[in-house]
């Protein structure tokens, strides 16, 4: 390595360690936390966010990024290893530029409007009560407008800027490309299921499931899908998340209700496809892009692949049923397989994105998708979210929601900043089916594998493809090499309607 | 406040949220960290002491440190609240003298000897191998003489400047002059009790006590005597502590063993005890002397207090034994209260410290704070350490260890570099019967209330006379102010033979 490069690690490091303290802290916060530990922790995470928002700008770390571009591009062949110098040395000066293009004013404002932001959501949520939540979303939107003008983007547009953060160069134009002809196609396949006779017994999945023994048959999934308990550990939260401590120890939690089977279970699945992404990245560069995820859409990917097109899939379930009729013999000693399968696939119409279905839930998306760039660009008023909500959903999905609280009310993220999040959500969807499929066509018959209890082969081949890969290539890039297709809906409609086609006896 | 003052205090709370955040990280890595996360940890507690070595001795303390003082110094009336402000001016300039006064080499020097040294004590105490641990003994007690030295005394003795970390203002030479007469009387009890008939029915606490149970019992007597749960928490772990995440979180830990009683139960009551102090602390001044405990002696004694002269007492079991036989009905079902007291309180001369009951434990303790002088003082070869061990041993005890695992390798402190820290434990003790006995004089008969379940009135004493004091005067002092004597061995012995000549039918 050069000198500056090295000193460029280190100090990238830095960071990264104070970030991942941050990390464990949070975890800490939402699982063992007793409730008096609030207003302490609060003033810890705030002296680390300051720390590392002071290391992530200073003038040291605009000297040695300076000094160690201009090191590594003499020495650069992007083939060979020193290719992922130079990312790593391009990346971080991103991010340092994002954070300094932000005025110091800005980013504290934000803090406070999402602070106050949340706690009105909750309050607005619950009472179901819009009027009371809207001087905040009308606050973080104009911040959010400011810091998109800030930091700018390379297509102008206001909400590319935002949408960067999350999906490293994507552009809500190729988004929306992509999204439309999904759109048009979840909403015919909805319509057939909706006139099919059949009707999966869903009401089996809602029996006594005993909370321990929900803990042990999920954790033994985990291990088989290869989430490694050695540098992890699944926890309880009141809202699932995978997050950690940094290398070597990842934390997941989910949340067991004892009369719906599906949530701990499915949640655990879907939190250890991140957790086994985060445990494949390469430990080593830790604190560079080369040792980060691609993007969130990336991680959904993992996560959302774990999930539905392993998780939920007949050939799982041909190896696991057994062990769930051991583990829960009252509910499930006299229930087929097929009945089981057919409940866990349920699809149906509801307000709520979270409790949507795998064909369902993307529609949920875009309807924020679209409604959040209206918001950002001023095409739609704050005051005017809650009709122009129930007006969309009523056209995909054929019902408006009887209150805000399942309607605009029902997610965290706009209260919390978090606008060009929810496309991610999607996208992870679109990749996750493309990535099946090239698995698939390089590993043959993942089904018979499954079946046989056999999910290795799988894991390694994306730990192979996708997560020692780091974030050297942006997402859209990455995909495109491990799918051999741009970004597009073909795959997930191919697979939806495989599936559901003879579950509901479709024509 | 001055305006140096109030810079000083966000200083001072800065340096204290990084302890804090170390001390959350290492609860985690004794609690619930996966195997695999040491070597991030390690990092990232290093990281963090850097960071706070780096606050503490910075140039801008030195100078906010002298402005506030001298501004502090016009107002000081000691009486008032001001006063307050002097001692924690003092206090934090007591502490910069000490970071400062240690060369970073040695600082360095140290950390690695006592790492090495720790890992070489595993392997030494497993295989009961001293010389294996010998040669990092030789480095740390010469790196202590170093330190000694470095740090200086006002009585100009190397041992006091190691103990002023632990007890500040307490010299050997007082502690040495406590000692003497508690062990000559310590010793001529145990002679009595050795020739007893009574023989305790010990194996009753050896039968299955199951954990969940044993958890749940141990958690309600913590809960009864006034550890706060909603601003603390009881965990396990290998080895019992009691540390946290700072103000109003708490975090005590347990060892459950399915087979014998007292050890998580009373190991509760004692970390429980350390909890109700810091619990007790003023938040408010949080990072300041006035927010900190006054010694580990003070913090010994009220850990002791609990555990022994509450926990061990007649009249706690009088309350609390219908409960005992309830959560453990095979075992404890057709046990008397008597057989169980005597049983709890059995007397017995043993190789190990942390096993040893109240009566003979002291003479563990002083047996280590004479070698440990003589080994700083170089009266001692390290090499000479376990005949000069075993040689006392049989003086106090009558009998020889097996083997060193059982005799001078037994305990961590020396192999992480604690040499002045074992007398705080017997201080803690002597302590502890000095403010029994000034509460039972202040607040009528306890045990009559103990027998009640009232605990709250003891609790609420210590608040007031203790642990809202803080570190505003040398725990020599308080003690004496809350006392009112010095320390003595007078109210140990005189509570030790109370209890024990009914139980072991001494003359």
């Amino acid at each position: 390595m050069t000198a500056a490069y090295t000193k460029l690690v280190i100090l990238l490091k830095d960071i990264a360690t104070l970030k991942s303290i941050s990390g464990g802290l949070s975890w800490d916060e939402q699982t063992y936390m007793p409730p008096q530990g609030s207003a302490h922790r609060s003033e810890q995470l705030a002296y680390l966010a300051g720390l590392a928002h002071e290391k992530s700008t200073s003038a040291e770390l605009a000297t040695v990024l300076a000094e160690a571009r201009s090191e590594v591009e003499k020495l650069a062949d992007e083939a060979d290893e020193t290719g992922h110098w130079l990312v790593n040395v391009k990346e971080a000066q991103r991010a340092f530029d994002r954070s300094t293009k932000l005025p110091a004013a800005l980013v504290q404002e934000m803090a406070r409007a999402t602070s106050l932001g949340q706690q009105a959501w909750i309050t607005a949520r619950k009472e179901k009560d819009f009027a009371h939540f809207l001087p905040s979303l009308e606050k973080i939107i104009s911040l959010k407008r400011e810091e998109a003008q800030a930091v700018g983007s390379p297509t102008g547009h206001l909400y590319d800027a935002l949408l960067d953060e999350y999906e490293p160069g994507a552009t809500a134009g190729e988004i929306a490309a992509a999204f439309a002809p999904l759109r048009d196609e979840l909403v015919s396949l909805c319509a057939q299921i909706a006139q099919s006779p059949v009707r999966p017994r869903v009401e089996l999945l809602e029996h006594h499931y005993p909370k321990t023994a929900q803990r042990v048959f999920a954790e033994a999934a985990a291990r088989l899908i290869g989430f490694d308990f050695e540098r992890g550990r699944i926890d309880e939260s009141a809202h699932p998340f995978c997050s950690g401590f940094g290398p070597g120890d990842c934390r997941l939690t989910t949340r067991y209700l004892d009369h719906y089977f599906p949530s701990a279970f499915f949640g655990v699945l879907h939190e250890a496809g991140h957790g086994i992404y985060e445990q494949g990245l390469p430990e080593k560069a830790f604190g560079l892009a080369s040792g980060e995820a691609a993007s969130l859409g990336a991680h959904e990917s993992q996560s959302r692949l774990w999930e539905n097109l392993v998780g939920r899939s007949k050939a799982f379930w041909q190896f696991f049923y057994g062990s769930a009729q051991q583990a829960f013999p009252p509910v499930l000693g006299s229930v087929t397989l097929d009945d089981f399968y057919a409940a866990v696939n349920n699809v149906r119409f509801s307000f709520i994105r979270v409790e949507a279905d795998e064909v369902t839930y993307n529609l949920h998306v875009m309807l924020r998708f679209e409604l959040e760039q209206d918001l950002l660009l001023g095409h739609l008023q704050p005051r005017d979210l809650p009709g122009a909500w129930n007006e969309r959903f009523q056209k995909y999905f054929g019902m408006t929601p009887p209150d805000d609280s399942q309607g605009c009310l029902q997610d965290v993220h706009w209260s919390a900043g978090l606008l060009g999040y929810f496309p991610t959500y999607t996208l992870g969807n679109m990749y996750s089916a493309q990535i099946f499929e090239a698995a698939s066509g390089e590993l043959g018959d993942l089904q018979a594998q499954f079946a046989a209890g056999q999910f290795r082969p799988l894991k390694e081949w994306l730990n192979e493809k996708i997560h020692r890969q780091g974030r050297r290539l942006p997402a859209t890039k990455l995909m495109e090499q491990v799918t051999g297709h741009p970004l597009s809906h073909h795959s997930l409609m191919s697979y939806l309607r495989q599936k559901y086609t003879p579950l509901y006896q479709l024509q």
